[in-house]
């Protein structure tokens, strides 16, 4: 039977986990299935998480530039820290290279310095080893976070408010208007301006390039200590949602008319033609926060969160049973999650 | 400039270590440059070390199979635990798979799973991914060592005998018998029985694809308080030796007549028209521990390492200066190291 056949990625990534991964048990609180493994250490946690990135799979040289390659690299794996409700601390990456330009590397790893710097972590480890075939990345990212500030995908309670942070959907939208417009040369990203020329939709392409971990947002909500459940945004709402829930044991509706979709979102959908609400509930890579609560904590929580610049909004309500839906402004109601996320 | 105009791998690490990577002060006690990282953890230390492996750069399916790849992988990541001399505790797998057979990926993690319960590592957590141009492996593997038993590269001193555990230049026989004698199916290396076929030679094989990580030798070493530097033995003796003196500002000479060549890569050498010493000392991968101290501790040292069933011998001496010699029993006397390795 191939990958394929059994179900693809997350098939295999559940055998993998069933099969050879430890359980939670003694000294490693928390194993395979969350945005990173919790392992006892002190008074708090280590908090451990990869991902392993691969040419034409996960980026694309031709719409990247290699400073914004190794900044994303390393913000993914910080935003999985930022899930936990940790402190980045120490980075180890292994990188896989063909025999390409050393200024190339340069700016890779000056991308990841630069991000890793602005949260508090260092380059610690790794390796470097030749790649004829394409560039491959992998990142281990290590935490810290105390045992009272622990924020898990599978605490999430029947009658808790669905939160996230900022907007979502513009990542996609930005990915979007890139592949179908391109990047103008040379990048404005680091400027801080548009990255696609799509006038309305500037923030959208560095939405989607340089992506922010939500570290503060992230130590505020949980400093509030009452955070029922937590993770990154990483595949898409509909897809993270159905995954929080799944670990929870729980179901859960959200309001399509309360997601937070940007000025710049709504006009790239238009010019793509697209719908907003399924680039924001499908769309992936916001590495926004997805967070649960009792509904009496939420304005402490939105408060904590607005204390760190960012904004966020309750989205929906988690319910008894396992359906996840979108309840949709003309009173219907659709299941989302699974396959509806690539649409 | 090329990374190959550069000066390749070592040259590209080296820029990336001095450029890039936190220097070991505060908690992060070793950064890059030995065969782990070290950071304070209560009364001793995380031990980090990650290893990349790429199809056809690190191994080839045609001469392994996934469950000694599986195996490899782990060993070799476990292999660096133990030059520190700390304990294997958690590991970090990313896989990087094109479409293949769900039974060829879970004989991989069948080969990791093993190696690790044996010397006491779980898998964690890690990341499963497409990689359609060929499997990409990176373990992440954590340990622990306490503070009064960690071993580095970078304490030898001038006068100090040089050990290595068992023998040295098998898997490099190994190697070369498997490339052109080719495997014999179906494989028997898991009855622990030859693998190459060459009479005389069986143990070279499984020495190449089944290495065993010398953890208990190394705590063992460590367990005297007598250890001044270590390493494992990854890139051959003489690359190896020569980052041990650099790392410690000083040099060393090898007797030749004193490497430990087993019977079998003589017999191998003998059938491939290759130099036994240049095998003991140019080939890589033999995952044996190289240490140093003081000689009248190199007994001690060599009784506590027998304990655990492994043998080990001074091979030379630690010198004043930065010359890496191999002493010849003609007399002469050449340097090794650098790009003698490559014979």
């Amino acid at each position: 039977m191939l990958i394929s056949d059994l179900g693809g990625e997350a098939a295999l990534i559940n055998l993998i986990r069933d099969k050879y991964g430890a359980p939670g048990v003694g000294d490693l609180a928390l194993g395979i299935g969350d945005d990173a493994a919790l392992i006892r250490s002190g008074d708090g946690f280590l908090v451990v998480t990869a991902d392993l990135l691969v040419e034409n799979t996960h980026f694309r040289m031709e719409i990247n530039e290699p400073y914004l390659l190794g900044w994303k690299s390393a913000a993914v794996n910080i935003s999985d820290i930022a899930a936990m409700g940790g402190l980045p601390t120490y980075s180890f990456v292994s990188i896989g290279l063909p025999d390409i330009e050393v200024g190339v590397v340069e700016a890779i790893y000056e991308g990841m310095r630069d991000v890793s710097a602005q949260y508090g972590s260092v380059l610690a480890g790794g390796d470097t080893v030749a790649s004829p075939s394409g560039i491959v990345i992998n990142v281990t990212q290590l935490g810290m976070v105390e045992t009272d500030k622990v924020a898990r995908r599978d605490g999430a309670k029947p009658g808790d408010a669905i939160l996230v942070t900022n907007t979502i959907g513009d990542s996609r939208a930005g990915l979007e208007l890139l592949l179908k417009f391109g990047r103008p040369h040379p990048s404005p990203l680091l400027q801080g301006e548009g990255a696609t020329g799509v006038r309305g939709s500037e923030s959208c392409g560095p939405r989607h390039l340089k992506p922010e971990p939500k570290i503060p947002e992230a130590r505020a909500a949980v400093g509030t200590g009452k955070v029922h459940s937590m993770m990154d945004l990483s595949d898409g709402l509909a897809a993270d949602l159905r995954k929080l829930c799944e670990a929870s044991r729980v179901g859960a509706r959200v309001i399509a008319a309360a997601l937070p979709i940007s000025e710049d979102t709504h006009i790239a959908a238009a010019r793509l033609d697209l719908d907003p609400v399924h680039l924001a509930a499908g769309g992936g890579e916001d590495y926004e926060l997805l967070l649960t609560c009792d509904p009496k904590a939420a304005v402490e929580i939105a408060r904590a969160i607005a204390s760190t610049g960012s904004t966020s909004r309750v989205i929906g309500e988690i319910t008894e049973g396992s359906d996840v839906t979108l309840a949709l402004p003309n009173g219907e109601e659709e299941p989302i999650g699974g396959s509806w996320e690539h649409f």
